[in-house]
């Protein structure tokens, strides 16, 4: 049987990661026909996605393929009648993120990009430009999927979810393939003798239950992910105390760091600030010696340093689950959507990042049943966080935002809320336009 | 018809609140005949039982009522055939209180009785007690009703609840008191106009409605407790950035500020240890005072002073409850049972601190639905905390403190955690039988 | 302080019930200055309307109370600026009654007003009569309660509370009163002595504890309601086998027993209905006598037949409720509302009938847990037919008339809902302006 | 890999089904090595067991495949270090099914095996011998999974749930297969093309929602399944009226016809009763006819003659669900387990009939939400209806049979329930040792 020529489109698509995404469509394409794939993106990155699109053509033509690669800046003709829409798009690219990371640092708190007030101000860039796109996907592709990569993921697929009426989107993230990475080395075994029931949100999940051949091993990795010698070497999973740990009875992504070793980030945080730079000036400079590689009119091949830039995964996750959907695969993968019921320490509506059955017709959860209490804690606690912060990115309400800032874990003080959320909203003026800033202005509120 | 009559059992009856708690009795002696009340302490409180038992005979003589106070060592004594059995102990006296505000903010953290590692270490001390307690209770009372205001209230009635078979057992705190009269005074009328849905932890209650004649204010009186001249002045609502509070919706007990407000606490306290000293500090000061007071064989009245100490209206609380028990009143008083599906936040089986009709066959709970979100994600989060602190308490194991202390939003990092939990330890030895120090040493924890 | 006059608009007021509501309103004027009741009807009942206000008025004119009695067929004139509206209108009046007895019985089903097919049609004739009236409050009275007796009662609070966005509805019924009565009647005590916790739905109910003078007696009554001689004269609880009940758990209101003697009942209908006719005859016949009693000119006083025609006790629940919602009274009162939690075997958004404490700003449900498993059973499958139900009388379609028919336990058949259904629905066809009888015609539905 | 050898242990071994698991396992052994196939029965089966155990020895003969089959009256030998263990009795084998249909319809009531007064018959009967199995294997073989067959299939999962604490217990009914074949023969398509979401109890399961190629073709299957002379062939959905099943929305199993459809059933049993006999002397007829074709020494495969007993394809459910087990296969089975939040309208502990994936871990159920109000109104009812008649086959207390009998939407009559009850109970004295008759005739209720 002939096959169904795929299109999609990828908004963000001028991002240093698309190679990989290429790539993935390349190496499926026998199974999985992608005829077209339409990089979009806004003016302000429009010599990347230039030389992304040069790159993107160079790596097709190696492959021998029909895939045609477009580079526009129109949205809407990208989006017209695709069968999957992805997202990894960046508003105020990473001097937003410098900005996230820094200003928080300035009150001694968190700055991260999707923790705390950066991931506050991060939502509250980029929410409503998703919930644009779903608007137009509502006109112009109504039968799409939209597979969002943009973060903060869960926070987007939960905007998503409740803001609009539409039902196709899946939030995705390479935090649980971390995981999985660090419980198979330390398993030392291989991929597939391990199966691991993930469930939490976005950048705040946890494996519940590691299976090595259908035998519970959950006690025994937590064993080995907290030696001494081992726990350097966990970037999926983090550094833990042992009794901790056995205590708490799962494994979490090592973002709990933020909220479970808040001190000790700040303080490195601010060590690394003024050494070698933020997270974010790091990874602009990873990027400018990236696009200087795909500069070179001779590289076909997505290039080894790649990798470091850390988000890579990405596109191995993303066409697994394109993969899935197109060809009713029934594998079982990790990613965002509302629960339905499989966990019942939040409410069936709510998103969460779990394991599902892919099918054509979408993620079916598994059921997980509870967490263990003290992670449903923070669980519940960061998803009420999340609702506060999308109804803030929704309606550019000051005070919804301070709300959020308050209640977040990471801030937790109205005092500080305050002089940081407004030097945080002046920092990012040009891309908020939901807020309202002249009547902040007239009433002394900025 | 005459009344039965009634026998009460004062657990920590050597308190200098106890004065309170006779004269309440006394009051109402006409419709409920307080005909015996025995007052129970530990060897240690001996000196302090016998003043506050000599005290309390003297205000019985100037009443002329024939109420009979009983001291006493002996607590089974005390429990056989009680009708009520009051529970206001405090395991290691004010010392152990001076190590739960101390230890902590060595270590930058909140110190506080009732919040952060303070309440763990407080319920870690006081819950075996009670369980003891409801052991002798079903062998010697068993249709006793148990009023429990030792702190932690709110974890107390938890472990109660979901570690015997106990159910005649009530959470009493004067919180939502404390915050019924800034709301009065705010709207500067008089008690019987105000109608207010309390819902929440204790020592983490919301004012979710707040009706003055049947009309909900609770908008107006947010603008009017965070007025300028009025917030200073809010014990029981506490001190809020308006436009954070607008938004909450709710008005939250002033405890709130350890958790929204934990920097400019963590300061406060910082800077009173080192000049007047911690509240308990404090406390013990007045205390010495208030026994002072007591020891005159003249005084057969409450003296002003009792107020100061900070948990005055206990006893108005207590004896209105007692009398809605007794006489099957069933009007509405905020006390800490299982929610029974109360609020939708929390599973029906959890401890929450909630309007209920009192009868004769015990509170129940009237609906309140959700809370704002951004209220219920603290509260949930706190329950947790709470149930994995209960855990601790009964099974004396030190991974499981070490977990609670790590997830308490004041603490919130293993790598404190630790110091902090062993120092505490090391401090409480002899208040602590649950846990197995020997092993904890041999195995090189300690 | 003098007291707020009221305006109370009373839908369906030709209604041989009314004098007993003028008498309540009469007796508590003091209290409560009801100074306007305006009785609304349809033409068809213009002169049983004249009648009743008439003798309204001469009723007032005997207790000397400044209550203005207007009648009229003009909803809207009625309407405006009321405080309660009250509901206890009849669409088809006791000849749709008629059908609704005698149709199902042809077909070897229960006939009953309220139960089964009968309750069906009821609910499509007065369904959406009630949703105009509150759509009319929205702009006439936004402000008013709405106080509906008009049956089938359970489904037509949860149509309003599911079809449109008023919050200020309460159904209302007696039948949780007369348990009551035979409650006391059983223990030969005193209502002031009794204290009945009630959960279920309208005509579904159940006593799920007794207590008298605080004891739980449940398991008493039970007793006392099976013995011989006494279940002959239990006209609310109803006459059951005691191991059944005993077993059961709770008490059944009598309505039950369409479910658990359904045989027995359709047995004792037939025999009904070739003897002294149905109940909706013999109750034709006793409004007849009564009407003519209310035409005599002397009569100003509720005449002692009232009592037998069955609905006696609505005027004291109504005015009680009034009176409740009027001066915040926090009396605990049996009402049809959102449970709200209450009840953890239905979602909090049925509407149920249960015990509330009655506020200025509402009824309030008191918390009651689970069901014993086997009443939340009926209960849960009777909700469900009660929501198809409401769908079929706002929607007006066919299907879904004949899936509530089929899935109602008193029809459990799809072959026998089809010719029922058509009959009726023909019986009906004045009455059911939503249903499009044209197309159904047209179709060969019809 | 050598893979792991496998012994199982078939409880009720002389059934006339046992061939055809035989056959299963020999068609899989390659994959699954079973080595040892203990079939276990009691005295009064010892004739029939020696034949089935003859023959499946003629067949392993046959397949050359080292399964050792052994036949035994002693079930703790089988239940020895078994790897599974399949449960397929009948207590009271088919004569105390011919009362179980027979005396139900003498009462003018459905006679069934697993609906009404026949299910909680056999649920009395079979739950003690299941149980008591249990607490062997928690002796003999405490790593083995449990799959029962034995009906009432949906009672005795839930019973093993509930009072036991045992985990491994899966409940297999070939009813979704039967409906899936159904499905397929309408789509005139094949079984891979098919993806169907089932939910429900056993034998009252629903396809919720069924997919073609991954297209939601439900509404075009129930026009399918509807149509004149389709719906007298689905033995599987059963014959329904189409606006019914339109607006139900979803595929109910044909047992439904039991509560929708229950005059016509009863109807059709007298007739059959009076003519070729009840289904259970039919079955009785085609047991002979079988057995006497498995006593030929010649005979060494399956017969075709099974294919009419009715439960046909139990064994390839059985065998998939083993192979799924054993090789942790991940595909989606449908069976009955714990639900753990799946469907919304049950507690997650309530087992149910619904998808799983099957892991070597065990099923972990698919989230499906919400089924249609209607439906739910029946599971939910029906629910009510299991746990209690699970209670009384456990306490063997009469009151709670009475209970189970009069709440059965079959039944629905106290007064009916009693003496059918004991016209039931008299006829099993001998398989209910749980029932205490000396005491129940001494007192006059036998």
């Amino acid at each position: 049987m002939s096959k169904k020529a795929i299109k999609v489109a990828t908004i963000g698509g001028g991002s240093g990661y698309t190679p990989e995404l290429v790539q993935g469509f390349l190496d499926r394409y026998d199974d999985m026909p992608v005829k077209e794939l339409w990089l979009v993106d806004v003016p302000a990155g429009e010599e990347k996605l230039a030389i992304i699109g040069a790159m993107a053509k160079r790596m097709v033509a190696r492959a021998h393929r029909p895939l045609k690669i477009i580079t526009t800046l129109d949205r809407r003709a990208a989006l017209k009648d695709a069968d999957f829409v992805t997202t990894q798009f960046r508003v105020g690219q990473l001097p937003a993120r410098v900005n996230d990371e820094n200003i928080p640092l300035k009150y001694g708190l968190v700055g991260q990009e999707t923790n705390g007030a950066g991931e506050l101000m991060m939502a509250l860039r980029s929410i409503p430009v998703l919930l644009a796109i779903v608007k137009e996907m509502t006109e112009l592709c109504p039968d799409a999927w939209l597979i969002n990569f943009a973060n903060p993921a869960g926070m987007m697929a939960e905007a998503v979810t409740h803001y609009t009426g539409w039902k196709k989107v899946i939030g995705l993230c390479n935090g649980p393939d971390n995981i999985q990475r660090d419980i198979v080395n330390a398993l030392q075994t291989t991929r597939e003798h391990v199966d691991t029931a993930f469930i939490g949100l976005n950048h705040l999940v946890f494996a519940k239950h590691i299976y090595l051949d259908g035998v519970d091993v959950t006690r025994h990795v937590i064993d080995l992910v907290t030696t001494e010698h081992q726990r350097v070497d966990n970037p999926g999973v983090g550094n833990w105390d042992r009794d901790f740990l056995q205590s708490l009875g799962v494994v979490p992504i090592s973002y709990l760091q933020y909220y479970w070793k808040t001190k000790q980030v700040v303080a490195e945080e601010a060590r690394a600030a003024s050494h070698e730079g933020s997270r974010a000036v790091v990874a602009q400079r990873l990027e400018h010696q990236l696009f200087d590689l795909y500069r070179d009119p001779q590289l076909n091949t997505v290039p080894p340093e790649l990798k470091k830039r850390g988000g890579s995964g990405y596109s191995q996750a993303s066409c697994n689950l394109i993969y899935g959907l197109y060809a009713d695969r029934r594998d079982i993968q990790t990613v965002n959507v509302p629960n339905n019921g499989a966990c019942l320490d939040l409410a069936p509506d709510a998103v969460m990042e779990l394991n599902c059955v892919i099918t054509s017709h979408g993620p079916m959860p598994l059921t997980v049943g509870h967490l263990p209490v003290a992670a449903a804690g923070i669980v519940r606690e960061m998803k009420a966080f999340e609702q506060v912060g999308c109804e803030a990115a929704v309606t550019g309400d000051y005070a919804t935002a301070l709300k959020a800032l308050t209640i977040n874990p990471l801030v937790h003080s109205d005092v500080d809320a305050r002089p940081l959320l407004n030097e945080l909203l002046l920092a990012n003026e040009a891309y908020l336009p939901q807020f309202n800033f002249a009547a902040l202005r007239a009433n002394g509120t900025l």
